[in-house]
């Protein structure tokens, strides 16, 4: 089982704000179509026992004929047990060099997810909750995002994206993604997410029950399946609390119009555009970022005030210590970093008004390539 | 001719950095095609005069088999003298209420520009100059800005945007817009926009040449085609500057990461959220915005600070009157507003550091629909 450090009930209390994310897993959860209505599409099927397969292909004979489905260059792979999209990056979705934008990237994993969903009946509200869910007031939250990228997309490229998503724990979900560059073929990315079940009354985590989970278990992988081998895996890796003073800050960070979702909260989004506020502007200018986590636990509303805080992350063995302004340990972080051209900074969004977390981070930058 | 009533060449002298908008009107102008190069993409055509559609059609059998493009919702119409896209609202593109932002909409409009300034075989590098252009160091940029949203597409929903350019007055050209809603076939929205020809070295406005003319008319409708009519085209309305004290205001606001472009200044549709941030809560909670017109003056760069102000804006007959804090107009405004549902502002961005003027707009907000 996945270890889940400090994502405790108390602190994943307002978690629930995560909405931008919340429902893209919920696996059958249909408005208009329970689990059982899904089998039932095919007019024989209250009869018989059918693979995910054919449930999904019966289910979207009716819905998958809408003008959306039909212009869409997505749809899920033969097994049904995963769903691909293409997209083209658009002159809007990149920055400097031409190259898309991290935003970018988690955008669009949040769209192929949420198509995902939309793909195998799943309800379209946003929240994606089994019918069980719905009846017991649950719904999904996320409590961690994990995003490599080891080649940035242009403008006018066109990249591929799979999603899939699976059981994981007792509490929790995982999806993951895969980025292909269709040009080439080749693997420009990889993506993990966990997320949890919480009572939306009283605010705590929950069990996934066995009701639950054969509600979706019917669209997951037989066998567990990943993006990043879990020997290596980064997106694990425990994340210290940075403690003032920090090297690097931007205060007083505020939530603009355009960051409030469909859920009316600020989008998880915007979270990774805060903690890349707070990067140095020499590493902005000469890397790219290669890697990034965040735990995400606490909800950021309109009105919030936030800073961002960055500090040097430097790994002696399998310790990991963050290094602040005044710390003894940063000569020798920055040589060590510098050797392999790699930066890796860990992160801190606290609100302003009282320093409460919002949610910590760790990026890892590598030099630009020359294009 | 339209009139420009304040775009001199000191207000333009900067205007260079609203470049996201720049190079998608420039009409021909391809790296690596030039307009007699299009022609001649049909074996014979050195020998025979082709219609655009022809030299067109002939040279999308060139570049029309990227993979990008055999993707795309979109292509030249079938007289080839404008392009029209579909696209999917995705999830991260709608706000609160599920329906697309406005920001959404500036973007699309831009994104189908682009794509239509490719489609004909123009440069792909976001400056879209014609050749004779580029020897003479000039470039477009966009002077103006008016958008008419009638109803804004929802999440999933299937947009078309048609678009096309033409000769605008001596110095300048205008690009246009219609927006449908594919489901219905309804027209949910139009836009208009104005770019001049500037000197990259001088930074002075410059007449369009025959010589330019020539290279992008032949893309252009042959009778005039106005999204808008003449007659009762409010984006032509004069926009009265805005004097301190203004009702409204937001100081202090700060371009992200994210809001520079690929030719690293502030994209112009960070200057619209910028506008959004000063219109009081009140109106954004109940109404919705129906127009804006935004004239352009002035670049803004990564560490600008700046301040954006609203004021409310009181039509009398033909006379516009910007009303301040201690307008004695204002409760007459605010009633003759209440009295339509409709509230309209003026609004001016201005650099926080010394007051320089950005930008100066208008909006008008409908109340809500309910959905």
């Amino acid at each position: 089982m996945l270890k889940f450090p400090y994502c405790n009930v108390t602190d994943l209390n307002q978690a629930l704000a995560q909405c931008r994310f919340v429902g893209l897993l919920g696996p059958l959860a249909s408005r208009r179509q329970s689990p059982r209505a899904v089998v039932s599409c095919s007019p024989s099927s209250s009869e018989f026992s059918l693979t995910p397969v054919q449930a999904v292909m019966s289910c979207q004979q009716q819905v998958g004929s809408s003008l959306v489905n039909r212009l869409r260059l997505g749809g899920l792979t033969e097994d049904g047990l995963s769903y691909k999209e293409k997209f083209i990056i658009r002159g809007f979705e990149v920055g400097i060099n031409k190259i898309a934008t991290i935003e970018t990237i988690a955008n669009l994993l949040q769209e192929v997810g949420s198509n995902h969903a939309q793909s195998v009946g799943f309800s379209t509200d946003g929240f994606g909750t089994t019918p069980t869910m719905r009846k017991l007031h649950l719904i999904w939250v996320t409590a961690r995002m994990h995003i490599e990228v080891y080649k940035y997309p242009a403008w006018r490229d066109v990249i591929e994206i799979e999603t899939w998503s699976q059981n994981e724990g007792r509490i929790g979900t995982r999806r993951d993604w895969i980025l292909n560059e269709v040009a080439t073929g080749e693997v420009i990315g990889r993506a993990t997410s966990k997320w949890v079940m919480m009572n939306q009354d009283t605010r705590r985590m929950q069990k996934v029950s066995d009701d639950v989970k054969e509600e979706y278990l019917v669209f997951c992988p037989r066998e567990p399946r990943l993006a990043f081998s879990e020997k290596n895996n980064k997106s694990l890796k425990r994340i210290a609390k940075l403690e003032d003073p920090v090297r690097y800050s931007k205060l007083g960070l505020k939530p603009r119009r355009a960051d409030l979702d469909m859920n009316q909260h600020v989008n998880n989004v915007t979270y990774i555009g805060w903690v890349l506020e707070s990067i140095p502007k020499e590493i902005i200018d000469t890397h790219e970022l290669q890697a990034i986590t965040l735990f995400y636990r606490r909800e950021c509303q309109q009105y919030d005030v936030v800073d961002s805080l960055t500090g040097l992350e430097l790994t002696e063995g399998s310790k990991t210590v963050s290094v602040g302004t005044n710390g003894s340990a940063t000569a020798t972080a920055t040589t060590r970093e510098d050797d392999h051209d790699c930066h890796r900074f860990l992160h801190l969004l606290r609100l302003s008004s009282d320093g409460r977390e919002i949610s910590r981070g760790r990026t890892e930058w590598r030099k630009k390539p020359t294009r």
